[in-house]
């Protein structure tokens, strides 16, 4: 098929120049005749999901992996069934672009009661909605349409959060001139004064301190500042740690971790490192409620160098503007002058950690497993509740790549997000951790996986319930049960066929045997239901479940 | 367990008193403890969902039965995962009334960087996207929240469209007082000079005319005036007939029915008995683009009665206030002063409808058997796509219910719609009629049928990927090919057990076999598959495809 330009072909292009190579969602009769684009687009792929929040779940676990990520849905229906993971994104700082058809310039001039509408002849409700989760959007129209794509793809990537364009059907399709420049992204503004008043005062307290750690969390890795985060530890060798959201951001074979940060019921190493050392020098980090164990923290502001993506404070002193990346390299070199090694002088109190031999397979046996399991270049999934603080407390394989969401904590995200990363990513393994009411949620994106042809590993924690919410209150009551599927036949219902390997394990040796076969199965999805007990859970949730309790009664 | 009388009991009362008797959801730390209050509560059952949007589809399917719903959810994640479904039940005029549980006053006054929420303290993101999708909203607080609670259910039992209530942790346990009047709802506002004014004109424009016809459609139903209705068709004995979304709303078996009116896309006599009628009486009528064939209807405003839920026109001129039910029971008076049988008077054109005999099943077949099948007393939820055209093309015998959702037109939504309605009617067969890629989007809830031990035939029509989109466009691109499921497993891998019967069908007598078990099975989800072609579709939906296909291109 061959098309003249359009509107939409110009979307395509720019696109692909800020990195999307795959396009998620769910064709709708506002989008079909678009979709003929995409199909014919050269460098970008369509990857159809089963249902549209699934969608945006997928293109934001695809996101955290490649850098950005897109989606498209139908206008109404479509749109504000992908509502909930646009907002995930927004709320965690990831770029998705959100495309959505919508019914043409003249049927809504009309006022036409079309079917995906509310019948009232206005058709910007679902825009207003999505002003509320994204940081810009844009109602396409003939004419101004390749200037607003621009504005809001520029304003999502440098803002790391999702952006949403309405396109009607005759925008689309009407002509248009290819992108005559790159995509320019203006680089972050920096001062030069702010820089050295920042470098100044940080070395004043550096030199001073008799010990120091980096807290690094996930806004290092969402705007693009890992390398000079490596730069700053390599220059101190600092004790380091990291939070939940930050997971899988730092070498965590390095004996200079020191386990990750969740305040009160942190690691004794962590907590030591980071509310004893006279210094903090925190990168991109949150304080957040479950990373926190209920805002448990403990560091005091003046003894804190906090880096936020476009400026700095060190206690009551702002420093404006002043991307991270530059004052993390500046500290760099601040700190390589002093020549001190940090970790060295840091000396830890251990946990003493005696291993409670279980007689069946409860949740520490089967984080100890997923540990001995893991290997470098994975990519971990792990579901908001069990699996998520369970695989938290895991030190991981150097080069692990780690997806939770543990701000939003949607469950059922992490089912399609673990289709999404391994789309992204096709050479590694991803690991999906997750429990059985939360893959009930999003269950049918397995469906999807196999029929994408895709090899992950996905370890069903089968506690017969909301486990995370039987923590928090009413353990006995029957709204935190849920539907007892049979696991093992899910894959086989949703079309496996030769596509999968099912496995089950329910003690200790099933789960080192199943781990061992799924390791050497690679050509094929491997699915491991594991049975635990009901009410077990890992020690991080049972503290963070506890604070939130207290949380909601007061 | 006792509790003082509390918001939360306050709210459960109310519920009960505008006819909730079952809450759906999901639970979440946010509603958890309120959750308590629904367990004990006396009128109320909980009945858990396996996700929020399939929650949503459940409340509306039981208010069309019920005639008003309810449904609870967590903040963020929870409710925003719900809101596709509960603009359906605005589009559609379905009364469900959506409780969040929200972080504590507490909590959003500090705020707080808590889970759920988008991190920046602002908590009324959410509530701004339901004012676009519901007819009032409240974020409750502690003093005025049962003041609001009464004004949100009366708003949505008024005009038959959602509320929203944001609910904090700590208002929904705050001391209450219990409801000490009734929750008066105010009767429409009627003027008798206005229904006098109405009458004489409508006497004279039926006075002259020597043919009318009743076009009655869903807003009848939803504004309480069926038995008003009957009244106006009993008097007149008028040729009768309905649009789409009005399916269910006639007695079909009685002769004076002449076939679902759909525009150029009618029957014969439908079309004559409309568009050749002197006058047509329209009751609760809306045209809309899918039950319309795209807007195909051709009716002079002239010679119409169009009455709507609180104002009639006659031509240019407009009766405002004028209550349906009021316009419906003085026009029967007039039109019983008339004396004239208006059905015995149309002499219907017939269609040659010559049944061509299929070697292999194919929709036509399928539908023919469907009627044959179908009894007095059952609930048809038929899924927008080929069941939804295939379904309504089809006479109901009488007393039949019927549910589909033809303006928003969701897919997914009939799975969890025809949950909710066999809960809310326990003692009548719901026949569900879906596609294979609709169902993959709300699969799970076929779990819920089977854990509450509902017995309805599910009937999946399998014709290998979204059929209604190919007949717009895009026959054969990959993006109208779904994950092909192994349908016959899902349920026992929903865990069936000995809870359902699987059928396949993939000829005519195999069909009529399967039908007849289904029928005589009633202790027993019957799940049905039935393959038909890929491409193959109802007469009526390749019509209305291809209207939908030119608007798109304008």
């Amino acid at each position: 098929m061959t098309h003249s330009f359009t509107v939409g072909d110009y979307l395509l292009d720019r696109l692909a120049e800020i990195g999307v190579r795959h396009l998620f969602g769910v064709p709708g009769d506002y989008n079909l005749a678009f979709l003929d684009h995409v199909m014919d687009h050269e460098d970008i792929t369509w990857v159809g999901n089963a249902n549209e929040l699934n969608a945006a779940y997928a293109a934001d676990g695809y996101a955290r992996v490649n850098g950005v990520g897109a989606l498209l849905t139908t206008y109404g229906v479509g749109e504000l069934s992908a509502i909930n993971g646009i907002a995930g994104s927004y709320a965690e700082y990831v770029p998705v672009v959100h495309v959505v058809g919508a019914p043409s310039t003249t049927t809504q001039r009309a006022g036409a009661l079309v079917h995906h509408s509310l019948g009232d002849g206005d058709f910007e409700h679902f825009l207003r909605a999505y002003a509320e989760v994204t940081v810009a959007h844009a109602h396409l129209a003939v004419g101004t349409a390749p200037a607003e794509i621009d504005r809001v793809l520029l304003a999502a990537v440098r803002e790391r959060r999702p952006g949403y364009l309405l396109m009607p059907t005759d925008v689309a399709a009407s002509p248009a001139t290819p992108p005559r420049a790159p995509l320019a992204a203006p680089e972050p503004e920096l001062s030069e004064r702010v820089l050295t008043d920042f470098l100044g005062r940080a070395r004043e307290l550096l030199a001073s301190a008799g010990s120091a750690t980096v807290l690094a969390d996930f806004l290092v890795d969402r705007f693009g500042a890992r390398q000079e985060l490596g730069e700053l530890l390599d220059a101190g060798h600092f004790p380091r740690t990291t939070l939940a959201l930050g997971k899988g951001l730092l070498d965590e074979s390095d004996p200079a971790f020191v386990g990750t940060y969740a305040g009160a019921a942190s690691p004794k190493p962590a907590r030591q490192a980071v509310e004893q050392a006279d210094v903090v020098i925190a990168a991109g980090v949150r304080f957040t409620d479950m990373a926190t164990a209920g805002f448990t923290q403990d560091i005091a502001p003046e003894r804190m160098i906090d880096l936020q993506p476009f400026e700095a404070r060190i206690g009551e002193q702002r420093f404006a503007p002043l991307p991270m990346g530059a004052a993390l390299s500046g500290l760099a070199a601040v700190v390589r002058e002093l020549g001190r090694d940090w970790a060295r002088e840091f000396v830890p109190e251990t946990d003493v950690d005696v291993p409670v031999p279980a007689p069946h397979l409860t949740q520490r046996e089967l984080w100890a497993s997923v540990q001995e399991f893991l290997r470098p270049g994975d990519i971990v999934v792990a579901e908001q509740g069990t699996s998520l603080y369970g695989a938290v407390g895991l030190p991981l394989p150097s080069g692990t790549g780690f997806v939770g969401q543990p701000l939003w904590g949607s469950i059922g995200y992490t089912l399609p997000a673990a289709f999404g990363a391994q789309v992204a990513a096709p050479d590694r393994r991803v690991v999906l951790l997750i429990g059985d009411g939360s893959a009930l949620m999003t269950a049918q994106e397995i469906g999807s996986m196999l029929r994408n042809g895709l090899s992950p590993i996905v370890v069903l924690v089968n506690n017969d319930g909301y486990t995370v919410e039987r923590a928090i209150h009413g353990a006995e009551q029957p709204y935190n049960d849920i539907a007892r599927w049979n696991w093992s036949l899910v894959p086989a219902a949703m079309g496996a066929g030769e596509r999968a390997l099912t496995l089950h394990a329910g003690t200790v040796e099933e789960l080192r045997r199943a781990l061992e076969m799924a390791r050497a199965t690679t050509d094929r999805l491997v699915f491991l239901e594991v049975t635990v007990p009901v009410m077990d859970k890992p020690d991080l949730m049972a503290a963070i479940a506890e604070a939130l309790a207290t949380a909601n009664a007061r």
